[in-house]
């Protein structure tokens, strides 16, 4: 049997690698179009931010050791343009400019997310970047090098967008960010944004959140982001203001689509067609709280997915539960974390959401080097169950949200979530957790 | 109507406090038989290991508070040294040695644990000290103090014992530590307790295991701890075997008694006594795992079993599920983290465990500052339940065992555990995080 998977990076990879070791003898065979395969995209600010790194530091494994070692027909420069579902085949082109038709019997889509650029002015101008792939991450290095660059405007205040802010810092390089919409962070509890964007002020980046943007200009050596009421300029504009999923191909073939364009799987990865999966940040996934679709393009679930797809394809039947919503970053000293739904998106999905936020010391009392912790929880009025959290602080955030995580996983209510026994030393947190600190207010109102 | 309560620290005055913030025009009266309540008896370690720090500054809250501000009898140097059930009264002395008899409608016995402390030669000579009580805090550091202690040796390997030694290193006083077991941190699985035992050694503190112990003599200015094989000694003993409960009282007056002669209660903290309640190191609780009665002497335990009691004295009718076994501590860089239950107690439990023993990076592929973490999992074969777990590592062992003690509080499987969607960045976790690869790897043993 013939598996194709359209995409090398962690979806197309991870189902490659699997469905050979599940299936020695399975002909698995990836199209990839660049020419990097397997690597850590989630990496690249931190290589970024440190000039003496290479980025094939990122490479986590080489085309030759999935050839060679692992048995797969693993085909870079190789890009797919068409899919006939009645012939099943892939038709496209290698980077020779020649043309290639792949007949399959499972085919995998897995051909990741694009950065969004805005269809404005001089957006197409050299100097403007975006970081999706290594290759991006590649030209940015290269691009700060050769133009010895002292200043980066940042368009979009996502993740990437803060923790580029950080890798910058790191080079010594002047940051500015700018977005139209006036709210900093908001799917984030207004306590807790605040807190974040003060931690970027004090290293000296400067936020301008309001600001509609019009265009891009190059000037002299610079290039200009030009706002009605701001202009902004620097040697670079990195645009970080989201990811779409990469679903032409799918929708040309006609396959159905979820949520923000992404293709539409069932609990197995499999598309509307009978031979066809999809997995990573081009495909959708059931979100454990509201049980509906959702898209969120994130690593860990993109492995997992493409694990899924392999061990169905070659006969060991699986389904995903989903996914909880959970996102962690760090940007300068602080470590941000949530997981579940935030007030809006709880009432979005049809719930009664009652929310606490509390301010703790991550530290017991009289501990050395305690420091501030900012909690979120949401509850549901209606039944009691946990629908989010989120964790701003300079330690144990991001480990801590784990366990919320699998509370929503297993449809906890608050109450028990207060019940858990969630250890405690004087080092690490008060007696009370700060998470059960949280839920012991919630509890109060629901 | 009268509560009365037995013991000042955290089950007792989490208890005060909380049952009259329930109900204003409750009598509550407390009495404590040393002069120190509420204070942070975990934070001790750590403020020994500072010179210039008081002890006092880990009392939470003084008696004084309790009583102008809460409204609380808080009446120190009372011990009481019966319970006559049928009249309902307690009896004992104060500190001046009069006599009392105070009547209670509701009764709590909060008189926590004490030192273990063998009964062998020597081990009531001066010089020979425990802790647990902020008093032996008080006098363990005048001790050093006044007798300039350059070493100690320790009796005993627990949590205690290990973090004294952080401690009395930290003021650069040698330390050995003997004990007549043969196994370091027996519950722990072996690869583990080994990163833990190295960790230890190379801050130069002399590990002897398997020595009986005979006597403690005194020797011109020091303390001998004599075995038959082996001489150690110091200007101190520190004995740090273990806790027992407080239950002679509650024995005396006729109670069941549970696991490890704890006073056993039911889930609403009640005793066999319609009229008594017990909570804190000296009673026993339900395990969420095995929902057999266990006996683990910790603080959040502590204070959650206070509320709970204040909350059915004041007519909120409350259940506690139980423990689920989570214990962590620090021992000099470690975080050392337990939850649920090693694969001797799951066998003992009648469980058929199976376990997974991994070593895994602390961060992402190429991430700067990444260290080593090793994970045991355990599982049930029969049932495909998880079991436990326990992380050490330098970094985020602590807060990631709060997810699995969560999925105990859920009696979930070792498979819904490993699609948790548990976040990812780099500088946290590789794209799996390592309770994932754990849980991985043991789903292909079950």
């Amino acid at each position: 049997m013939g598996f194709v998977i359209i995409g090398g990076d962690a979806a197309g990879m991870s189902a490659a690698s699997r469905a050979k070791r599940n299936q020695h003898d399975l002909d698995v065979i990836v199209l990839e179009q660049t020419t990097d395969v397997s690597y850590s995209a989630c990496g690249m600010p931190y290589n970024i931010a440190d000039a003496g790194r290479e980025i094939e530091d990122l490479v986590v494994r080489h085309a030759e050791v999935f050839r060679e070692k692992q048995g797969i027909d693993l085909r870079t420069g190789h890009r797919v343009e068409s899919i006939d579902r009645k012939k099943k085949t892939v038709a496209g082109k290698n980077l020779e400019g020649e043309n290639f038709m792949i007949p399959y019997d499972r085919l995998l889509i897995a051909t990741g997310g694009s950065p969004i650029v805005p269809d404005l002015p001089g957006f197409d101008l050299p100097g403007v970047m975006a970081l999706k792939s290594l290759e991006d991450g590649r030209k940015i290095k290269e691009h700060i090098r050769a133009r010895d660059v002292k200043k980066v405007v940042i368009v979009g205040m996502g993740y990437i967008a803060l923790e580029m802010c950080e890798s910058l810092r790191a080079r010594n390089i002047d940051v500015e960010m700018v977005k139209p919409r006036p709210i900093f962070l908001p799917w984030m509890a207004g306590e807790l944004a605040s807190v974040v964007r003060e931690e970027i002020e004090s290293h000296g980046v400067k936020i301008y959140a309001g600001h509609t943007i019009e265009r891009v200009e190059a000037v002299e050596n610079n290039l200009k982001v030009i706002c009605p009421d701001l202009e902004l300029q620097g040697q670079m504009v990195l645009v970080a203001i989201g990811v779409s999923p990469n679903s032409e191909l799918a929708a040309k073939a006609g396959l159905e689509l979820g949520p923000s364009g992404s293709i539409a799987v069932d609990r197995t990865l499999k598309t509307t067609d009978e031979n066809i999966y999809s997995a990573g940040d081009c495909a959708d996934a059931y979100h454990v709280v509201t049980g509906q679709k959702t898209w969120v393009p994130l690593a860990l679930r993109a492995n997992r997915a493409g694990w899924a797809v392999a061990d169905n394809v070659t006969g060991i039947k699986t389904e995903l539960e989903g996914i909880a919503g959970s996102a962690v970053f760090k940007v300068f000293d602080l470590q941000v974390a949530r997981t579940g739904l935030s007030t809006a998106e709880a009432e979005k999905s049809g719930f009664d959401p009652v929310e606490v936020v509390v301010k703790t010391r991550s530290r017991a009392h009289a501990h050395p080097g305690s420091t501030t912790m900012h909690l979120q929880i949401v509850g549901d009025k209606k039944s009691g169950r946990l629908l989010g959290m989120q964790i701003v602080g300079k330690e144990g955030a991001v480990h801590r949200i784990k366990a919320p995580s699998v509370a929503l996983h297993s449809k906890m209510t608050v109450e028990a979530f207060s019940q858990c026994d969630l250890a405690y030393a004087p080092p690490f947190s008060p007696t009370w957790d700060p998470m059960l600190t949280a839920a012991n207010q919630l509890l109060k109102k629901l």
